[in-house]
Parts: C-alpha cells; structure tokens; sequence
C-alpha cells in the first residue's frame, strides 16, 4: 500500500528512522554501562518495545496499568508502573504481579506505602517498590535533601511485606531547556542528584540494587553515568518537534509523523486547511519557550521534506489550519495535496490513534495497534 | 455502581445537567424559530444525539465520516458533515449518502465542488451540498464580501450533478471572546454576513433553503434569528471551563467533568498529584485570553463542588499536578481522595475516552460508548 492509499489524517510510524533510533540508544546505554528500560508509553505497541530492547536485559517502564497487562500479555516480564501507585490500582497491580517477573510499584508518600503494604500483607505478596525521587521537576518525587525521605527509605527497606528495588526520578525539567548546554546541566544535576542519595542512604545503612533516571534529553547528552543502574528514556524511539528544537535530535531522526490532506485553500490570507486537527496532533503548545511563534508542528511534504515557509498557526477538533509565510504560488498544495506534519509531542499525538501505519522508504508495509485507555 | 468504584481517570456525565441543557437549547432554537442541528462531535454517543434532537427535526452535524457512520446506523437520517469534504473521502461520503435520507457536504473552493461533481456524475448521485462561509473566523469558508463567492454559489446551484441546499457559517471567533457583550457583537455579525450573503445570492437569481448557523456561545445569547433557517451548536450539552470564563453558561451547567484520584501529596510545596493528565484532560490551554493564570480546568469535589483554592498548573501524559493557593490542611486531599476536574475544553477530553460513566445524583447508572477515529 502507498501512503497515498491511506485515510488521513494516519499516523506514520518510520520504521528504519525508529530502528536507528532504538539501535543507538541500546548502544549509548551499553556505551554508558547502564541497563536501558525504555519506556514505552510514547508508542504502546508490542513492536516498537521489542526493538528497543534488543541487547538489553528486556525491562520495560509504561504509565497505565493498562499498559502493563498488555506487554505483560506480550512477553514482557520486567515492567516498571512508573506513576506513583494509587491505592485504588492495588488491587489489579498485585494481580498482575503473579503474571509477571517484577512488577516495579512506584511510591513518594507514606500514605501510599501503607497501603501497598497491607494489601500485600494480606495477600501474602511481596511486590517491588521503588522510591520516587524529585530531582527537580517538582512533579512526583520526594525531596532527596530532607532527612524525612531517608527514613521513608529506611522504613520500605525494613519492611517484610516490600521488596525494596531502590530509587527513581525522572528530570522532567530538561524539557523546559531551550539548548544542549542547559540540558548538560540538567542531566548532570538529576545523575548526582540520585548519586547523592543513594550514598546518603548507604550512609544511614539502607543498600539499593536500583538507581534509575531517564529522559529523552538528558540521555542525549549523558556522558559519565557511573552510580546509575538503568536509564528510561521512552520519546527517543519516536523523538518529535519538541525534541528537534531542544536540540535532543535533528528532524531526520524523527520517525513518527501525521498524514494530512489540503482541504481548504484560501490564497487571500496565505493558508491552507487540512483535515488532521486537535484530535490528531494533540493541543501540545510545544517549544514555546524555544519559539513563542513556533506553531502546532512541523510541516513536511508527503516525502518528509521540510517546508520551513509553514507553520500550524491553529487547531480545532478536526481542523488544522496552515499558514504560509509567502504567497500561495499558483499551483501549490491543492486541495486533496498530502502534507506530513511532525507534532509537538509524539507521545501525546500517537496516543490519538488506533493504529500506525508503519511505513519504508514511502510503502506502508504494516500496522501497529497501540494499547489504549487505563 | 457508586463513582467511588471507577477506575480513574474516568470521564462522568451527568444525566440531569445534560437532559436540562439539550431541552434548553431545543426550546430556545424552537423560540429563536429556528431548526436545532446539534453538534455532535462534542460526545459522540447515540445516547446524547438522541437527547438533542428531541421535539426537533432529528437532524444532526459531525465532524467526521466515522461519525457519519456510526449516527447512520444508529438512526440518524439527516447528516451534515461539518468539515469541508477532501476528494480522497468523497468514495466513503457518496456511499453513505446511500443509506441516509441526506448527507449534506461541506465545500469552500472549486476544487472540491469539481470532485464531488465528477464524482457524483460517475455515480449518478446528486448529493446535497452546503457552500461554507467565513464569517470572521477565518478558518474555513468563502469570504462573503468577495463577487466570486456569488458566482461560485451560482455555479453550484446551477450544477445537475449537486443538490445545492445553501449556505453554513461557523462563528468561531466567539470562543475568544471575553464577555456575554462581546459574544453578542459576534453573535450579531454571524447573522447579519448570513443574511445579507443570502440576500446577495437571491439578488443574482440564486435560491437556496438553507442559511445555518451555530455555536455554543453565540447561541447562548441570540434573540433575533430572522432570515436562519437552522443552528448548529454541540458544546452545549456538556458545557466546559471554556464555556464558564467565557460566560455562556455557570459551572452549574456543565455535564462532564474527569473523576482522578489523588496519587502524591507535597505539603511542603502545596501541592498534588493526580491520575489524569494530558491523556484525559487534553492539553488544551484553556481561557488563557480571560485568565493568563487558569490552568488545565476547574477542580470539583468528588461532590461536585467548587474547589476555588486548587488549580491545575501542569498537565504530563497521565500526571495531572495541582497546586493550592493556601498551604494544604493537614488530613485533607488524602492519596487515593476523589477529586473532578472540568476540563478546558470538553470536546478534546471526552474524545480521549472509550466510555463515559453516566451518573445521577451521584450514582453511576449507565455507560456510553462514544465512536472514535476518522
């Protein structure tokens, strides 16, 4: 089939651009003695997991527990939940414990803690919990600096009901980096971060097998991680215009993209309507901070050119609007025209559709399903 | 099934709230004198359209052929595809024109109207169709001022091959306005470039039947609706924080809101976390032109009760983080405590879920399924 064939607006899944990008991660995280745990809530497909645990130990991070009962139905065995567990999920994460090798809870509060363990005491269960850490994101995570969350550690380690993996975070923050350098600084910071506090925790007599960071930008830059165990980075596999304005990849190294048609063309005011809207590309500001103007996404021919003369000035439900920075030449992008446009946030845009088109050298030669819903 | 037993996110509509507004948007249409056409893109659910359409012609508008598919065979037989029709779906459209009494079809360039026309000539149909018209949105649609948008309605009714119904507009300007005044001059313009477009047509000898309006806001405040024939508005039925900032509605009036539950607790930050994020509540920014500060929604009590002191202020794939405007009362906002966010825009959030749990007074009694994709 072409890409011509295709409904649109599609979901286009590039799959030798995804296979370089799974390769080189596998291989920096090898390079880096570290084990990789992609984490696979940017794609959610069976497919792209398994490449990106080739050459690895086959650990994998997912952000539902939806998620987890389908790669673990997949032939996942070594899962990371990596939100923090709410007591309500309990009852269906420790089902799913059974069918797993490790199922990796994650907690940043006592409250939640106590609740893990008294489910699992009743169950006679001994899940795998990790310590949530802040490394500055101030999103989950508790604060490395206070002495309380030394003794959260001491009091999940002394406990017989957890099995306690060790610590985790996540530096949300380098998202917000508008340069390789800044993102240096950030990836430096949540390493020593987690380094800091293992060694505090060893210090006050609580050994970890686990010290696990990660993110796309800041495992882009990394360059000595001794102390840290594993690495989750999970948008590398897809990458996407915020990554390519942050400076964490080039546009070539994008592999996911949206297929759209020219279905309004107004050469009065230099735009052009197409038919993939908020509930293709998602509402995702993007690099706002990078570019106040930069617009819903990159716009690229159906070959994957750039049209840098096109921004996505707006989206509503089921349309997007295009804005040329020159006149419309005569000719150009009529209706019915295929354009591609690369969104701001992959993970936010796949998690739109039923299926990808996954596609090679333009044929599409297959179709993913990705796991929905929680 | 009480909501406390919902899995979370879960998206919750309330029967009494939506029941109360379709039946006050059908009285109002039947008032104004005007055919109610609702939207209904907003919940895409049989349940809902069925609501609607209720003591009106049982016409309604989508936003995709998915849609279009689903209403038909659920018993719609007057369908409006409300996005401009692309050559590439007129094969999927002049089917289902088939199995319905009429699908009207949207064009605003004579590239499409030649598809359609090829097309349905090919086929021996003669589908309806509706010239869209900007009227100061500038999203989609013939500029009214222009003497070529005349002779293109000419062209159209003079076709063999098209069934030329007349004239739709789609006043999306009112959704960044900042007061009911403001609507109002909206409002009033949506009407009076219809009207006085209709009035040109029929001065150059073109006769049409149609002349449809609609959206939310500028429904909630017309009076005088002479010379319309039918209105097209759909977030009325579930209203959402949008809608409130702008003030076509009170929080009172909104339908759907997302049940999460509390996942982290940082005092020392005021600050929560919970288990929906941009996968539930969409990324949509919100009244940011009324309220720079407003954040991804409004945050009820599991009750339903205004929560003024909490705001969302930043929305991950499936970590929702609020932050509260006084420190956070020792015992309150427990992990696993419920909480309902009305989100920003209830069209993108209610497309992000399979199911709707459907509640009354606190009691969930039913599930809705929406239909999804293109």
């Amino acid at each position: 089939m072409r890409i011509e064939d295709l409904r649109t607006p599609a979901a286009l899944v590039d799959a030798n651009v995804l296979e370089r990008n799974a390769a080189a991660m596998a291989e920096r995280a090898r390079r880096l003695g570290v084990r990789l745990r992609p984490h696979v809530k940017t794609h959610k497909t069976l497919e792209a997991a398994r490449l990106q645990v080739r050459g690895h130990f086959g650990g994998i991070a997912v952000s539902t527990l939806a998620e987890a009962a389908f790669f673990g139905a997949g032939g996942f065995r070594d899962i990371t939940y990596a939100v923090p567990i709410g007591p309500s999920k309990l009852g269906e994460a420790l089902q799913l414990t059974a069918r797993l090798d490790r199922l990796n809870l994650l907690v940043d509060h006592p409250e939640a803690a106590a609740a893990v363990e008294a489910a699992s005491r009743d169950q006679g269960l001994r899940p795998s919990v990790l310590l949530k850490v802040d490394c500055g994101a101030h999103r989950a995570g508790v604060d490395p600096s206070r002495e309380e969350s030394i003794a959260f550690a001491a009091r999940l380690a002394a406990s017989k009901n957890l099995d306690f993996r060790g610590i985790l975070t996540h530096a949300g923050q380098a998202y917000r980096c508008r340069t390789a350098d800044e993102i240096r600084t950030v990836a430096a910071h949540e390493r020593d971060v987690m380094t800091a506090f293992a060694a505090h925790l060893a210090a006050a007599g609580v050994t970890i097998d686990e010290v696990s960071i990660g993110s796309t930008p800041t495992l882009a830059v990394a360059e000595d991680l001794k102390g840290i165990t594993e690495v989750r980075p999970g948008n590398y596999v897809f990458f996407d215009a915020c990554q390519v304005a942050i400076g964490s990849c080039t546009l070539d190294d994008v592999a996911f993209s949206v297929l759209v048609r020219v279905i309004g063309r107004y050469p009065e005011r230099s735009e052009l309507l197409v038919d993939g809207g908020a509930l293709a590309l998602s509402k995702d500001p993007g690099p706002t901070h990078v570019d106040p103007a930069f617009g819903f996404g990159v716009v690229l021919t159906a070959a994957g050119e750039r049209l840098p003369g096109l921004r996505v000035v707006s989206l509503s439900q089921e349309h997007g609007l295009l804005r040329s920075a020159t006149p419309l030449a005569q000719g150009a992008f009529r209706i019915g025209s295929l354009l591609r446009i690369v969104p701001n946030h992959s993970c936010l845009a796949a998690a739109l559709f039923d299926r990808y088109a996954v596609i090679r050298s333009g044929q599409v030669f297959d179709e993913w399903r990705p796991v929905r819903g929680w």
